[in-house]
């Protein structure tokens, strides 16, 4: 069988591991993300030690962002203007195509993420979906009849601006970009910003800070629901580890959508709707091997396979 | 050239037409949209004259909604829970087909528009964009990919949650599902409620009811842009004929962004971003002509055109 390599990067670490076209993953590794210098050298000793037993057949990178996904563009390759400024305008995929002579697949993390769900996970069979994580930051990727959301560059979809109640929450949001957009609010360091707490998770579960998350989560996918009208809302990440959230998720945005919708899967089924990843903390490093999977069929012009 | 024929259905009239592969639009008959029988009667007997003496390739429908798009559903074809209660579970598609045995195109008004623009208008060679219409109801459509945007239904863009200041509006908004929405305080008929007027084009352009409609319609804009990454955003409707609104909601958008997507289209080319309709009031009928067109494609099998 064809062995791939992923590499998940985030802004706090990075995985590199390899797989295989049934998702089977083995051999990861964890790296620090520090300066781009120190972290890629560590990951082109992963793979070079890894080809040197073994033939991986391509390498897909499912990256924090901003990226450039447009073929067309000089900087396309590049991760362009991220919060963690030593990442500026770095060439990621050019120093891993100067060191591996194979086809490389390229795209963010929660498309990753989304795709590693449509190959492997909840959402196998479908075209139009979205992956949510909240977590440090709030972030979507998905399909759209049945191509990975690129456009302009590709959504930021945590960035939405959502209703406000200043009354029942005072705190301003912790977005240096918008304050008080839904990552701003919602996020897990808007979490411990408003209630002082080191972990969101550490805050039991009747603290009025879940209600709020409740609210502003449920609101965005409500949201998400109305825009693009996706078959399925995958939602991971750190904040949803609290157990219970899901459920009275589920149970806002029936109330938010208030029949709207004329379909049984939000009308009846919303646990069925909105849902954790079928690979729980895997999606993304499964993802980042499906994004391999995906160039090398593309370079070899075979039909990719349907989740 | 071959003939196509298009039906821009809308809960207050009709528009039925003629035209070919190059945009030309002839012959347009508009009917007052009354009971599905008597509206159909008119459109079929509309047809079945231009049959007589020309050969129709095929028609296109694109129509107010919801409507099942799904073509495993036993709705297939159907309008299903529109605010028109006369028109509930109406056989759109079928009574169409039981008269006409050529092939059909069948999308929402908003998808139709967009695919208008798309091969006649301001979308040509683009492949991910929103069309949105801002008048009597707020709705959009468009493509993700090079595909119109279906999903778990389709989009209904025009019901997304905003930010709403109370203390600044004290307006309840109109949406009889969700209140305050985007539709239920941006609409022409919010407009009118909320000031007590007959048309929203009536209020002088100092009015204040214009600076909040430059607020929803840039928060609504820029969540867009933020969630779906189009490469532009085509703006219509009677609100829209407002002069000197469009340029207003470009400055605020790029404002409420702030610099957060860095791209050049957003950072100084507002204007050319989010636009007015190449086709001015004719994306509706000249789109539901290009549904058509794409039905014929389709059917035999030739790939489509892209615009």
């Amino acid at each position: 069988m064809k062995l791939f390599g992923g590499i998940e990067a985030g802004g706090s670490k990075f995985i590199c591991a390899v797989g295989d076209v049934e998702g089977n993953v083995e051999d990861k590794l964890t790296i620090k993300t520090t300066t781009p210098e120190e972290t890629m050298a560590q990951v082109i000793k992963y793979f070079q030690n890894v080809n040197s037993n073994r033939t991986l057949s391509a390498i897909g990178i499912a990256t924090f962002g901003p990226i450039d996904l447009d073929c067309n563009s000089p900087q396309y390759s590049y991760i362009t203007t991220p919060p963690k400024t030593g990442w500026r305008y770095f060439d990621f995929l050019g120093v891993m195509r100067a060191k591996f002579d194979i086809p490389m697949g390229w795209d963010t993390d929660v498309n990753g993420a989304a795709l590693g769900e449509y190959r492997f996970g909840a959402a196998q069979g479908l075209n139009t979906f979205i992956y949510v994580t909240i977590g440090t930051g709030i972030g979507a990727g998905g399909m759209v009849g049945g191509k990975l959301m690129h456009g302009l560059i590709h959504p930021e979809m945590g960035h939405m601006l959502i209703p406000h109640d200043v009354i029942k929450d005072k705190f301003a949001g912790v977005c240096p970009f918008h304050g008080n957009c839904l990552e701003g609010l919602a996020s897990g360091p808007a979490i411990q910003k408003r209630w002082g707490v080191k972990s969101a998770i550490d805050l039991p579960f009747d603290h009025p800070a879940w209600d709020l998350e409740v609210e502003y989560l449920a609101t965005a996918f409500a949201n998400y629901a109305m825009i693009l009208s996706p078959q399925k809302i995958i939602v991971g990440g750190g904040v949803m580890k609290r157990k219970g959230l899901l459920p009275k998720i589920c149970s806002r945005v029936r109330e938010i959508l208030n029949g709207y919708i004329p379909h049984e899967m939000i009308l009846n089924k919303t646990n069925d709707y909105i849902v954790a990843p079928g690979l729980g903390e895997e999606s993304g490093i499964c993802g980042a091997i499906a994004l391999a999977e995906r160039a090398f069929m593309q370079t070899n012009k075979i039909p990719y396979q349907k989740g």
